[in-house]
């Protein structure tokens, strides 16, 4: 009598994301325009992509548990490789290469160590959480990034592709009065009813506008290196995001993000180090 | 009538770091037993080796401005490859691989992003920090590491390498009363007069106990994944080392490090997913 599970072919995220087998520790991936951010694809949704296909590679280890990712160059729409070159296979952890690369030039490199969370937290159940759970108004009492203007929509064509709600008290840039607070918060899903698992954090963890609008500095923020650490799989709902910013220095700034489920868990932690915006 | 500058051979950390060129893109070192940590050698000190050898092959980019480091297998003293493969070099960053490998075994795989932060300052002087500085008593007033008891040295030998200074509000640990904060902090500085420069930084975020000793959790914890991001040439004196955990999971927790120079700067920030130690 059980429910039919609905196929990735159902959903959005995973047609885009989807990975096709290509010879040894190859993959075929088609990035897709949906995921357009002014010069280039969204780093999240490129992280998710080499996420399918160290699945599709390490089938045991499902979960991206750290990935490490260093941005060379712009990906474009249009046809990817993706190379995956497992270094080691433990019992419980593996760790491997991954690139994303398109007509010969490497657009990402990283690293990921995968394993299956759910096996670990079977083995050590306990959780200690200091860290504060976000405050944010209802999502209903929020700013529906996808209600932006056209003009912003055409140059982040990304912002359709999910639900997210911005917590007004950090978004008063968007009418040009910066908070001047380095902190940007709302909350996230899928907008056509697809689970939030352990792959769509590491996209999450980079779908809120730079943080640097909130300081006074709009324009897009190239990242140069993001590390995301998956610490739990997300109970269903919605998720908060908050990302913050504490110091910029020699043109550049962190931005450190996490991710918090609707069991009050703190699912995934992501730092990026990126170049502070050119002034417009 | 100059001041003569001190030879890399002057100072202990430069020796036991050092690399000669074996080959294309290869270098040779011989690790030190100097840095060995219980079952292995310690990985802030590895990534300093890594950081020698990036320089060599990176010359006009000679800041590791993002590390990130996943740990394979446990490295012993003794003699290792650092291979070094630049994936792009550009005008202002270059991004490369580097791998630690020992008897044809990767140790810890590596992504670096480099440049030179002297001139990324000189092209954007401005510096803004919301993060606080940590507050801790006068060095003298703080624990010396290296006047631990006879037995945790003679596990721990890489005491005797630097001069650590342990803020006592969160070294009750010592005592066996750990003050369960998750944080744990101190002064740093290299005993022989070794300049802190952005290569001791990659050395300086790894040298702290484990921050779970503060929460009544002693032993190892095996570093999984380490990312150090270097955001200022430190100023010459002590550092300010500040370690935190806000959440245990999945047997897994993530330790975060700021560094601190004289001059009031947050010159590092670095953050590792650790395993928890097994209970001893």
């Amino acid at each position: 009598m059980g429910v039919t599970e609905p196929a990735p072919a159902d959903f959005e995220f995973d047609r885009s994301t989807a990975v096709s087998p290509d010879g040894e520790g190859r993959y075929a991936a088609e990035l897709s325009a949906g995921w357009v951010v002014g010069g280039g694809l969204n780093g999240g949704y490129l992280l998710a992509v080499m996420g399918q296909a160290l699945r599709a590679a390490l089938p045991a280890k499902p979960d991206p548990v750290a990935v490490s990712a260093h941005y060379v160059s712009a990906s474009t729409p249009g046809p990817a490789t993706v190379a995956v070159d497992v270094r080691r296979e433990g019992g419980s952890v593996a760790t491997a290469a991954v690139e994303v690369v398109q007509d010969g030039a490497t657009r990402i490199t990283a690293l990921a160590t995968c394993g299956d969370l759910a096996r670990f937290a079977e083995r050590a159940p306990d959780v200690r959480t200091t860290a504060t759970e976000p405050a944010l108004p209802p999502p209903d009492d929020c700013i529906r990034t996808s209600d932006s203007p056209e003009e912003i929509r055409a140059f982040v064509p990304m912002l359709d592709r999910f639900d997210l709600r911005l917590d007004p008290a950090h978004a008063a840039w968007g009418e040009g009065e910066p908070g001047m607070t380095g902190v940007i918060a709302g909350w996230f899903q899928w907008p056509d009813g697809r689970a939030i698992d352990a792959l769509s954090l590491l996209t999450v963890c980079d779908v809120l506008p730079p943080v640097t609008f909130d300081l006074g500095m709009p324009g897009w923020a190239p990242t140069l290196e993001l590390t995301v650490h998956v610490r739990a799989h997300p109970a269903p709902g919605w998720l908060k995001v908050r990302h913050e910013t504490r110091n910029l220095a020699a043109g550049m700034f962190e931005e450190d993000c996490e991710i918090w489920d609707s069991a009050g868990r703190l699912v995934a932690q992501s730092r990026q180090l990126a170049l502070l915006p050119r002034p417009m």
